[in-house]
């Protein structure tokens, strides 16, 4: 019954609570809770990677990587696959056979139709400015899963209309 | 895969979180944060009550309702039943059929042999004034919950020995 918003509801508690009480009102507040945000997501996205079974930490392609967070990782947070996987532009819809040979250069666009952290948000231009810290949690834990995984990337997110939503991941080789 | 855990990852990050930058070191900050963290569960639990199925909302007895808190409530949130509930200090083991008569004056003990939340924790008595900043938010979880179903209450928690754990529920007669 409840399990599945029981995150949604303690995400925006926390949203909330970091918004009233952490921030200082202007622009560098706002920054500070923001990158708070992403510190939990990326540690909480550390720890859920440091559960996966011994196989998925095995693999080494990118690609598979970026297959199971699309796959399993966002069923298991949000109960739900990711809409899309695109790089380089060229769009492929999940989960096609054909999205493999398209990843030369390590950055990748995960495209979410109807983010669940979003969907209870109201719609329309003027709540655009919302968005980014329903985002920031979730950037957090694509990349400190990433990080379990073994691969350093930097993941922003943006929203051109609500509820979709884009993650870019941009892979940081080293 | 990962969705059990990621409930109890998030809780321990808005722990650390709160007691790393949003507290004064001393007994008031600490008593800040805690009643942050409860105010925090009780959003979490009011919104969980206001997805119950109808027929959840219309029980009218007490003893209905902590019964759902022991056993759907708890799944829901700790994928596990409550080990037992007691009224009156005499112990009944759910799901025994032999509790229902056994509640009148509204007080009531709900035990978890091992609570998800502390079992973590290094387990020794110099860890237990370490547990009620583990405890809070869950407090606030019941008594939302339990406001949602149209009971006022207050609840508060005890740990005698790691990772059990006692949350007990005062009735509010208004």
């Amino acid at each position: 019954m409840a399990d599945a918003a029981l995150f949604e509801f303690l995400h925006m508690e926390m949203v909330a609570e970091l918004w009233a009480h952490h921030s200082d009102p202007g622009p560098g507040g706002q920054k500070m809770s923001l990158s708070v945000l992403e510190g939990m997501g990326f540690r909480v996205g550390q720890a859920l990677g440091e559960r996966l079974p011994q196989e998925t930490l095995a693999f080494r392609e990118e690609l598979d990587v970026l297959k199971f967070l699309c796959k399993d990782l966002w069923v298991a947070v949000f109960q739900k696959q990711m809409d899309s996987l695109r790089t380089n532009h060229q769009a492929q819809v999940l989960p096609s056979p054909h999205w493999a040979p398209l990843c030369p250069q390590g950055t990748y666009v995960l495209q979410d139709n109807s983010f669940p952290l979003l969907i209870r948000m109201a719609s329309g231009p003027q709540y655009l400015e919302e968005a980014p810290k329903f985002l920031a949690f979730t950037c957090g834990l694509l990349r400190g899963t990433l990080s379990t995984l073994g691969i350093k990337s930097l993941v922003t997110a943006s929203v051109a209309s609500l509820p979709t939503c884009k993650f870019q991941v941009v892979i940081q080789k080293t």
